[in-house]
């Protein structure tokens, strides 16, 4: 039987389960392309860490640049993360003629271009089906199963750190700080969390979804993030009484002649799919002109779910090694003469539904101060909750708002912000109706 | 550009749709491709029809073996249906050499076997994504995306027909021959709908994915399967009561060294993704070793949709062609010598928890005598519900059991039909707690 052997740079939690599946496996990859998809070598810095599992004599190695070198390799896997040292392997293993897979979402966000010119010029092929949303096979779907569609929209609930955060939250009515704290002892959370809370780690992926939706290319600036550290208890609770859950979005939307991309806290309403997926489950909306809506959830992280689309990237390279192709289908789903500028409508130019909190002193005129800046803006509201407080000092006034366009929404607000009657710090949250059937 | 002849043989609804897209989507799928998808023959009896799309002159033709026969055809899509000219035209096809795609489950699942085989043996490609799930792309995701997972079970809601029929029940409180009459009237439903009702289409479906799932062959004989036409609307608002939802669920799961292969009427908890599917819509659940639970939801049925799955087949093959390949991925998932036989699980052996109707005459110890031969054959009640009635007559007693044995059901439920105290019709419901996340 034909052998394809492959190296893995990175022997951390992805890299084991890899290693884990590629053995558990192995018959199993074997009865479905008809050759052995073996491991040669596993590099790592620490190779004394017991990861649980067994590795052949000679296999486990500290030195990458031999898994990168070794004109036996026939596929490189990227597992290390990091932009610096990891690009830089990345590329040479291209420029040895190797195909690469790689969950590597930071750095195909923003050294995209280079490598995968990199990767044409040498013609191999590069797997990143790890790097958004874990097992879901979005990235498959859009080159492969939707490639006769013109793609309107792609959402999704793309960071399984948010929605463990928010669903606890909600589910369990803590404060933003416990329920991050609760994440990181339960391994659902960095120790420095500023990547997923503050949404980048979204963002890098809503940024690759993006370039392969539409067929161009994005910069990852032009991409609008907010994150959900502001998010509180108080939202999450009066979202509910409004028939809506609260869940980081990464939304890109072709809109006129532009595209949307844009991710932010986001109230769902309750019959929509999105306000089902909890915990750190991901799930992704495709709006194709074909297809209609199309929905996939699935585990968007950890180590076997994530090892599954790695290991499914590398039996998609054995399928092309073994017939003697490569880049099948382009690695950017569209040809690279095909690649198209299209602008990224600024955030100021959006429109959305939005749920407004401001925090006034209690005393007549107020409503009417307010609602009277908001309806000078052309803010319509559609419903205003100000619930008699027991207590003395300032009171919660909660509305939402029609349709508006995001600069009224915050020329509005600060507007609001300035005034003596609030405390200066209006809430403003998103809410989006069409993001899923 | 390098060109790809296609030819359709059916020009109904899917058909139309197809040409719809390839029509429309010509530059979109030539800049993704590299060629141009051209389309030479559509083949119909009828060519007088307007069917709302233009063809070039001489694409129209009404001989099918044209399709078959021309040197020229890469790839000849069959859209006819029916499993005697579709098969004989679909072999002819494929003994000159040209690779096929098809949405005909029904041929696919009664004689899958001789068109698979003749397909290896001319080493021609067959694309069938259409067959199943309208454009879920559930066939190139377990034979792709999810090829490294051992699969424990696939359940799906894949008749849109049923679906529309249960929803409709459910929120609009008609009757199932309403609700039929309502889907008949807005084509979610053939003049004859036995093939849906029954649930002999989602069979068809549930043998194609079961197949592709464990790399085994099954008879659609060996498939229990139970339609719809029985659900009352009142056993839809018990189970409303108790926090289920009724929907037609296709199962396969692996279970032990056996497949269970079922279609019947299930109730879904509330909280399941399953129950908030609803319309016409279809959902698939996969659970593989690996991924854990992946969820898919898209339309099952309709014109662009199903034409989409039909496209994506086209194109994979094309590329394919381009790449001077075929059969790069196993016809059917496993490579042929890798197929095994693993029996099915016959139906008595299955356990499940079930809902039980009883309608009884109003009269002390009915109650016991019932729970008396439930007990006796092992089948423990979880919770009974007999409401005080103001009219006269019978009465419902209604019951949820504790797992129990299909056969030990089957034998109880008959004993308790004979009672003169019951009206010998029980209605028996499967639960399915386990078929999502």
């Amino acid at each position: 039987m034909r052998r394809i052997n492959a190296g893995i740079i990175g022997f951390g939690t992805v890299g084991t389960g890899v290693v884990k599946l590629l053995t558990e496996s192995r018959e199993l990859i074997s009865s479905r392309i008809g050759a052995d998809l073996c491991l040669k070598y596993v590099a790592d810095l620490d190779i004394k860490k017991d990861r649980g599992v067994t590795l052949d004599q000679g296999v486990l190695i500290t030195d990458a640049e031999k898994v990168v070198s070794d004109p036996e390799i026939d596929i490189v896997v990227e597992l290390i993360g990091g932009e610096t040292i990891a690009k830089k392997l990345m590329l040479k293993a291209i420029e040895n003629g190797k195909h690469v897979v790689t969950a590597n979402k930071a750095l195909l966000a923003s050294s995209g271009s280079e490598i995968f010119a990199a990767a044409r010029k040498y013609n191999v092929d590069l797997g990143f089906e790890a790097s958004v949303a874990g097992c879901i096979p979005i990235i498959k779907s859009i080159k492969e199963s939707l490639a006769a569609n013109r793609i309107h929209s792609v959402s999704g609930i793309l960071n399984g750190t948010c929605n463990y955060i928010l669903s606890k939250i909600t589910s369990e009515g803590t404060s933003f700080a416990v329920a991050l704290k609760n994440a990181q002892e339960n391994g659902y959370a960095e120790a420095d969390p500023t990547l997923d809370i503050e949404g980048f780690d979204a963002a890098h992926k809503l940024a690759i979804i993006t370039a392969l939706a539409y067929g161009m290319t994005i910069n990852l600036d032009d991409i609008y993030v907010e994150g959900i550290s502001g998010i509180a208890l108080e939202d999450i609770r009066y979202a509910e009484q409004l028939g809506y859950r609260v869940k980081l979005l990464a939304i890109s939307k072709h809109v006129g002649e532009g595209i949307e991309a844009r991710v932010h806290p986001t109230m769902i309403p309750f019959d929509n799919l999105f306000a089902s997926v909890n915990d750190s489950v991901n799930a992704i909306n495709v709006k194709g002109d074909a297809v209609g809506d199309m929905f996939f959830v699935g585990r968007g992280a950890g180590m076997m779910p994530t090892a599954s689309a790695v290991v499914s990237d590398m039996i998609d390279i054995s399928r092309n090694i073994l017939s003697c192709t490569s880049q099948r289908v382009p690695l950017l789903s569209y040809r690279d003469e095909n690649i198209k500028t299209i602008p990224v409508v600024p955030m100021d130019e959006i429109w959305s539904r939005y749920y407004f909190r401001f925090t006034v002193v209690d005393r007549p005129g107020v409503l009417s101060t307010i609602s009277g800046i908001l309806g000078n803006s052309g803010i319509s509201i559609k419903s205003v909750q100000q619930t008699e407080e027991k207590k003395e000092g300032p009171v919660p006034i909660v509305m939402v708002s029609g349709p508006a366009r995001e600069a009224d929404v915050k020329k509005a607000i600060a507007n609001i912000n300035t005034l003596s009657i609030t405390d200066g710090n209006a809430i403003v949250i998103r809410i989006g109706e069409d993001v899923s059937h």
